[in-house]
């Protein structure tokens, strides 16, 4: 992991991109001198376009005392794009644009090549970030693809609770994955998320094996998610995180 | 209104017990002077058998700074029974122990009635509290019967927010109701509740015409709800009430 960029936010907060081999990330620390609890912001890809709100949840995080990092999705922003993967978002989109509902083969082959790629690579993240003064545990995981925080979850000890997103398309095997999981969850769903599936979002949910899961569903749109709804998500974090 | 007893509990909340006509009924005040806005209790009825957790809402209410009240529903408690609503009582129970579905009739006998009646007594209630000194506004409806808090919300301007708990079988003729509720709403489901259908709390929750509302779901039975449920309960209160 290497630092490429330093600067301090006009509330204290340590901004730090980095990268790790080909991957570029970004971590965010709070003031004070002892060891922050870590938590991994997931996004769809694209972090320049995703700055603005990726820095707002890590400065929420960091008033609470956590540390955030994140890293480039593959085939995401800088990084190489993969024809498999952008044909299947062409092929997404042009189901939703005619009004025509996503076919389960569609999302397996957008979403798991991603999860495959994706995983291993926030568990390197994860390695580095972990090896840094200032950072210590426990992690959580935050945001979507609600994917690959599944996954997450059930083969990363190290992450103790997660914030799942429901807001993109779930391969029917991640069904499966998602009764592995037993970690304590707070999953978002907004109710009227023109690019997602309300019903698959449910049966996920339903799906979970945590003996600890809740959900949070609120009016609006993919990114219209209330400040009361980040707020509540923020408290759960604060529960099982310190 | 006439008040029968009042005691000071510990933590320096005034309890008085009231009668309204024939209607016994609770109000719990915190210390403060200034007036406070007021949360109605709902519940199943029962008020001695539900004492525990209606003084547990009542306290943690007092302690955010909102007077609590409640009233007996008609046909529990002390109050007369009503023949046929014991009947359609014993036929719902019969359906659940049978394992059967839960006929709309039986749900509509149970039900409407009940809606019909109680509603107006609340109303009542509400005239009386918002006289007495130490008593403001705006009001909040919080818990179950969930029909109840519904109709109320439609047709009682006063209640200003309201706390719903999706934990009793709802006549299909609430859900055109529902439609023109506009008040927020803060929706609790939990996810296993045994006596409830959890697909229509969902067709509910869909229903309401509300702008803003919000569903938490749980893990656990009708009696399960988690701590950290009742505090966000409190927070939505908060955020409307004052």
């Amino acid at each position: 992991m290497q630092f490429t960029s330093e600067r301090r936010l006009d509330d204290g907060v340590l901004e730090r991109e980095f990268t790790l081999g080909e991957i570029p990330g970004i971590l965010w620390t709070p003031e004070s001198a002892a060891p922050a609890p870590l938590i991994l912001i997931g996004h769809p890809g694209g972090l320049h376009k995703m700055y603005p709100r990726l820095v707002a949840r890590a400065r929420h995080s960091a008033a609470d005392g956590f540390a955030s990092a994140t890293i480039e999705l593959p085939g995401s922003g800088d990084r190489p794009r993969s024809a498999a993967a952008e044909q299947a978002r062409a092929d997404l989109r042009r189901a939703l644009d005619a009004g025509e509902p996503v076919d389960d083969e569609i999302a397996d082959r957008l979403v798991l090549p991603l999860v495959e790629k994706a995983v291993p690579e926030w568990q390197a993240a994860l390695d580095a970030l972990l090896s840094l003064p200032g950072i210590g545990g426990p992690v959580g995981y935050s945001g979507g693809v609600i994917s690959i925080g599944t996954r997450l979850a059930v083969v990363e000890p190290r992450i103790s609770a997660a914030v799942l997103f429901a807001g993109s398309f779930v391969p029917r095997a991640m069904f499966e994955e998602a009764r592995q999981v037993t970690i304590p969850l707070h999953v978002l769903l907004q109710w009227d998320d023109e690019g997602n599936d309300r019903q698959a979002a449910l049966d996920l949910f339903d799906a979970f094996g945590s003996e600890e899961k809740t959900l949070h569903a609120n009016m609006g749109g993919h990114t219209g998610v209330p400040q009361f709804a980040g707020d509540a998500a923020a408290r759960f974090f604060a529960r099982h995180l310190k």
